[in-house]
């Protein structure tokens, strides 16, 4: 298959019409008392009816613009699992914050081709936020404006802002390795989920680190970083696409600042 | 004194007007990279410009509606300390959400009479959100609709959620307190500050604690919370209104019950 065939044409106006398909299904839901259904009979893993609806009409737009594209979502599983693109769906990434009333959870839709992580956005319905990346940058739509999404100029561990969404993900020796981390840099900050990493997009804080994420909860967000000009990376180094340990970093510089501290 | 004085009517249009004027100061900065003062050389506790000139413009307001009342303020001090009506205003609570980009910082201002907080309100104008409440109850204005406020009906551990800024809030002694509260709840947040109380208030959440709180960081929500059916109160179950370890809870049956636990 030669290079045309990898190309796939994302435009704003597709991410806009998920992202207004998604939040019909969520924004009506959020700060109702959903019922909450426990995925895992051990742990807190809640899915609402949200998340399964949301899923389901974003899947159905996808299938309809790109036939025979694979999808990958936290609910449903894959389809056309042999495509080379592949789009990967976490309708409600941050449930938690979802179900306590918090305007912090987003609609993550990313696309990869060939494994690599070439287009996504998150939008965030109740702040009315969109935050996508296509071929051609990264960019902005809310309240404050549209915008390019450019991360924040920041190379030193000393000067930076650090997100998670809580250090106790950091299990057994993993923890010391973040407290190691926390203890470098300026301010953390735990509690954000996936807008963490857009905050990181657009320039607001400099560093997020998470342990043990799926798929859909990093592909979408990896070109909305790096097309800002951050770094996303698992904690070794490695694309972050099929997620684990993932850190997102302002700068190339920042980036191997934190790793070396990571690697200990 | 006789009732009578004790008696100041606190209209929604005043809080209203109040919240317009701190916004006009906090969202233009909101997200722009404004200069960060740090007030401790020791720690992080950051003020900008939409800190002091919001509290400025909140202050104009109540020496002008309420002459001679008191006024406390995070940025300015006390002024008419002999007041039995004392205003206390937090203009950003939640400078680290407000520095990271965080829709979830708040302004505070709640009013005392002789030292029980009786009207308050909490602004977020990035969501374009109001919480407050006067003496016929607690209410909300937002992109959700218009609303009164209502706690949720939680009466056990076992089914309640905990919003707390963060554990490390929780020094020496007090952090195995902490952490013997979250072990015994279903699902506990971090990295909420003044919102988390709204959530309460709001029916999303069910407690909220922190440590070591300044009187403008609870005065305001007080009312909030106590109008929509929840408790307030430090750890060893007094008025929070001088702040210290406070606890909110969204019943008095689950305030009893964390409580008991707190208490060991």
């Amino acid at each position: 298959m030669g290079f045309q065939e990898r190309q796939v044409t994302v435009t704003v106006e597709f991410m806009r019409r998920i992202a207004k398909a998604a939040a019909a299904e969520t924004l009506p839901r959020f700060r109702q008392h959903t019922a909450v259904v426990n995925k895992l009979a051990v742990g807190f893993d809640p899915v609402t009816e949200a998340d399964r609806e949301a899923e389901r009409a974003i899947r159905a737009l996808i299938s309809a613009e790109f036939p025979g594209h694979g999808i990958l979502g936290e609910e449903h599983g894959l389809e056309n699992a042999s495509s080379r693109h592949v789009w990967v769906i976490d309708p409600i990434d941050g449930t938690r914050a979802f179900i306590s009333g918090l305007p912090v959870w987003g609609t993550l839709v990313g696309l990869t081709v060939d494994g690599d992580a070439v287009a996504g956005m998150m939008s965030q319905p109740f702040t009315g936020e969109l935050f996508y990346a296509d071929a051609e940058g990264a960019h902005y739509e809310g309240p404050g404006g549209n915008r390019r999404l450019a991360t924040r100029q920041t190379t030193d561990l000393a000067d930076a802002t650090l997100f998670t969404t809580t250090p106790a993900l950091f299990r057994d020796g993993k923890r010391a390795i973040y407290d190691r981390l926390e203890g470098r840099v300026r301010l953390a900050r735990y509690g954000t989920d996936c807008y963490a990493f857009a905050m990181v997009a657009a320039g607001h804080a400099d560093i997020v680190v998470e342990a043990g994420l799926q798929p859909y909860d990093i592909v979408a967000l990896i070109p909305i970083i790096e097309k800002a000009g951050g770094v996303v990376t698992t904690f070794d180094g490695g694309p972050a696409e099929k997620g684990g340990d993932v850190i997102a970093a302002a700068t190339p510089e920042l980036h191997a600042a934190a790793l070396a501290v990571l690697r200990g």
